[in-house]
């Protein structure tokens, strides 16, 4: 099937959340990757938690008490400051490596970004990785006011880049949103980095890569 | 506000969900209570998960592939028979010391489970902990195919009980359970055994108590 666009997703696919380490390290030493790790697991929790109640808030909102929350749980002082750096840090996530060559091979689809992060945070990372001289489209939730793997959350990738679901190559790290996608009948490619496991959702991806580079052969074929 | 009925959680509220730690711990020396905690996080997590996609399975098929993934991602080599061994153990869960005697002094109102689980697996851990006696009803999600915290869920509480939601008191340990009653408007009440913390979801209980017992008084007021 022809793939009209390519929609990727943003946090852990083409930036790094656990960038944030070295700055959780720095302020709790020893302690930055159970932080780091806890932290986003519980704004994982959080972003699914509201949308099955129907009580949206801003995923910088979400991240922020995600964060008070491991760092108690896990007896860590946290200043007003540090929580305003690390927050302040999502604007700022390193880009994984072949992000850039990545895009920059796949132009000739039109390129996307369909992400949970609310609108300034998301513009201030893309435009901070330099990514966006090779996107055509940057797309957030945040005008739906529900989260991901919500199916709307697809449908408006679809809605805004005005080709249907069947379309789109959709390409994430998160073996959760890849299903979310597939289950919406988007072609979904899981990027596994870290050979983890798929999880049992009943949906799997058209194809499991190691890199985004290795999108460019498959797609351009 | 009066009363009229109380409706509890039942996994990790009447039965303890690591009581299935010894069978592990058998199985797989030294790392029973690793796998006992990732299995439960990916239960809850695909319970969400499938809910937000609109891709309900029974809490039995969940249970079961969220534990074939916590083996894997540990890698320790699950056979067939002890993958049914540990699902059925579900049905035979420990009761907490003081539910029986909870609700024994509740009684004056009426007392009902809501709960994910199945159906099957839900009356045989009733049946086997004897509370059978102390429940009016036992109320499965399983018929409107969608797991807490969707508000159906709490809805269909009331629609079986034939009560305003105002009027029902809703115990749980589960704190995300908790919101998603209270986001609902059912009085929820946490108990609150292993001082956890509460998680930044934009609603409270009621009142936080230490064990079922606690609600005694406070009920019979």
């Amino acid at each position: 099937m022809p793939i009209r666009a390519l929609v990727f997703d943003a946090y852990g696919t083409l930036f790094d959340v656990h960038s944030v380490t070295a700055r959780c390290d720095a302020l709790f030493p020893g302690r930055g990757s159970d932080l780091s790790r806890l932290w986003r697991q519980k704004q994982l929790e959080y972003t699914w938690l509201r949308t099955l109640m129907g009580r949206y808030e801003s995923f910088e909102a979400v991240t922020a008490g995600a964060l008070r929350h491991a760092c108690a749980a896990l007896q860590l002082p946290l200043s007003a400051e540090s929580e305003k750096a690390l927050v302040l840090d999502y604007r700022r996530l390193s880009t994984f490596p072949e992000a850039a060559a990545a895009l920059a091979g796949l132009r000739d689809c039109r390129l996307a970004i369909l992400s949970n992060g609310s609108p300034e945070m998301l513009n201030a990372v893309v435009r901070h990785s330099g990514l966006d001289r090779l996107l055509d489209h940057v797309i957030s939730v945040d005008e739906i006011r529900v989260f991901k793997p919500h199916p709307a959350v697809y449908r408006l990738a679809a809605d805004r880049l005005q080709v249907r679901v069947e379309d789109i190559g959709f390409v994430s790290s998160n073996y959760w949103d890849v299903c979310g996608a597939a289950s919406c009948r988007l072609q979904a490619y899981w990027i596994n980095r870290t050979r983890a496991m798929e999880d049992p959702l009943g949906q799997r991806p058209k194809a499991v890569l190691e890199r985004l580079t290795d999108l460019i052969g498959l797609i351009n074929d």
